[in-house]
């Protein structure tokens, strides 16, 4: 098990993960070039100094990765290191440079949330539930890889090896893909009279709503992954002009839409599964305190789980239409019983 | 008040007027190309035969406007008529072809949901909550508009006035706009690895949510708004152009996804006011029934309105994280009492 932890950079996720260590036992020691947030960080953790940690985590941007590294090393000759980054090959290229490191360095990227915010923003929780990606090269020590995966465990999360090529190519699609077609779809808002803006459904809502994450993270993140990104735009782009091209000729719009539809149906459904079509049950209620507990009350009375909810508000209304994600029984079985009791239920839809 | 109404073409749309009408004593006569179409939607609203409407509806896809419009003009030469497709510009075209008609032709568009299903999916309520938007010509009658008017309003709708370009070119933006771009975006996942698929968050789904949709449906849209979508189409593409050239550019990067958070934030938030800013409030539950209707009952005990509600199932495990979106003093003051009783609440964040 792990006992002593050093942790270099005292940021959202490095003080993160020091509160969860210190949570388990564990002596870590958080620092920082700034000797202010070193301070913090160590106060907020309950950090003490430690001397020779079996493991040394980089916890800041993988751009200031080269300015520590070096003198990491060589204070701890025997420590295991990993980073926490977002992209991975750069790191591997950047571990390569030292002789023999890559036998114990563990390139690894936590999937949790990444909110600007520094150590006061640190959750002991936060990778509870998460999947955390690891990277080891062919020659990574067995011990060295143990005592990661030791690490990701205790903190909740579900360690998922992939080669650091696969998982730039993968994030590049399922993450940063999405991220900048968001954030360019919103730009186009710019300019938009408010009187049409009022008219915006859920569909504008939900396509734009990771358009408001934090531009300095991820100008780091796209830059750092710009060779696979790269080709991805252009794809998305080739595919852009194809529906410009097409805008007189509805057969081609139809197969555009249509292969978007396929693509959409190979996003998984929860706990990893393969999708799962879910039946949705619209339910109109008052927009005040106690209506969606009544509500979850019947689902539970019912042996009803609810998988997934939209709430949905009508502009100018004092009604608010909820829509819950069910298995098809149980959206017929709360359908009638819901009904029965003078719910204002909508039927199921598939 | 509305007394006998015509509904020209009996799928959902025009059959959940219909059933609406017949619910609030108006004679509604159903007609369709399809005899056994017609007959399905008579008898599922109660609908009887109506000489001398007052009122007659064109609920059908617009492209087959032109098929019956003539007839319907002979038929009844003194009602009023209104059509209640996605797109505007065309009907307006397609009505100052018969002279005088538009003093007596609304334009109108049901912002509703558009699911394929046909009369069998017909809801009275379809209506309810949602906005209606009008596009009144410069000639239209007062009577006429006035019918229309009370037709929306005792649908339970919230009617919107605008010209017929404005709501073509709004629309575009709000609606046509975000389904390529989710569309396309979707398209690009085809042929991704199912364990790379798996890394999927809650960023994926969301902007992808509405590819979902029906290519019938859209193409036909897409197709009748072509002259709006176009130059948003190409704006998007100079900006992904944009985006590609710097890649290698962190600073211009940054004011791309900048400027996508200044655009996403002239979204309005619910009841049609100006953006609200809501605190989040993150709780770790038991993925199982009963859990989510014992959060809501301890949120009417503190008198706490629950704005939004975001639920995000763990990949490989048994819990889930939702999220609150709350006032601040309502999520400062749940975070309180909730902690209070060992539920398992993050901090509240901004």
């Amino acid at each position: 098990m792990l006992q002593k932890v050093r942790i270099v950079g005292s940021g959202l996720i490095g003080t993160s993960i020091g509160l969860g260590l210190v949570q388990r036992g564990v002596s870590v020691d958080m620092v920082d070039s700034d000797p202010s947030a070193q301070a913090l960080a160590q106060d907020l953790i309950g950090g003490v100094a430690v001397i020779d940690p079996e493991l040394v985590i980089f916890a800041l941007p993988t751009s200031l990765l080269s300015q520590v590294i070096s003198k990491e090393i060589d204070l701890n000759p025997h420590s295991t290191f990993m980073d926490v980054g977002s992209v991975k090959n750069e790191v591997v290229l950047q571990v390569k440079t030292f002789s023999g490191l890559s036998s114990r360095f563990l390139p690894t990227h936590p999937m949790a949330g990444r909110e600007i915010g520094g150590a006061g923003s640190a959750r002991a929780d936060l990778f509870q539930g998460r999947s955390w990606i690891l990277t080891p090269e062919p020659d990574c020590r067995a011990d060295s890889k143990k005592l990661v995966l030791d690490l990701i465990t205790s903190l909740g999360a579900t360690a998922i090896e992939l080669s650091a090529p696969d998982h730039d190519a993968a994030v590049a699609k399922i993450s940063h893909l999405p991220q900048i077609a968001a954030s360019l779809l919103a730009k186009q808002l710019l300019g938009t009279p408010p009187e049409w803006m009022e008219l915006a459904g859920q569909g504008l809502r939900d396509t734009t709503r990771i358009a408001g994450s934090d531009e300095q993270l991820w100008k780091e993140i796209i830059h750092s992954n710009r060779g696979e990104i790269s080709a991805l735009l252009i794809s998305l782009q080739n595919d852009l002009t194809q529906m410009i091209a097409a805008l007189a000729d509805p057969a081609t719009i139809a197969e555009l839409i249509a292969a978007g539809r396929a693509g959409k149906a190979l996003i998984p459904g929860k706990h990893g599964g393969t999708a799962r079509e879910y039946s949705y049950l619209p339910i109109v209620i008052d927009d005040k305190p106690g209506q969606l507990g009544a509500i979850f009350n019947e689902c539970a009375a019912m042996q009803v789980n609810v998988e997934d909810l939209n709430i949905e508000h009508s502009p100018g209304q004092l009604s608010a239409l909820i829509t819950l994600a069910l298995s098809l029984p149980d959206a017929e079985k709360l359908f009638a019983h819901l009904t029965s009791i003078g719910w204002n239920v909508h039927p199921v839809r598939k």
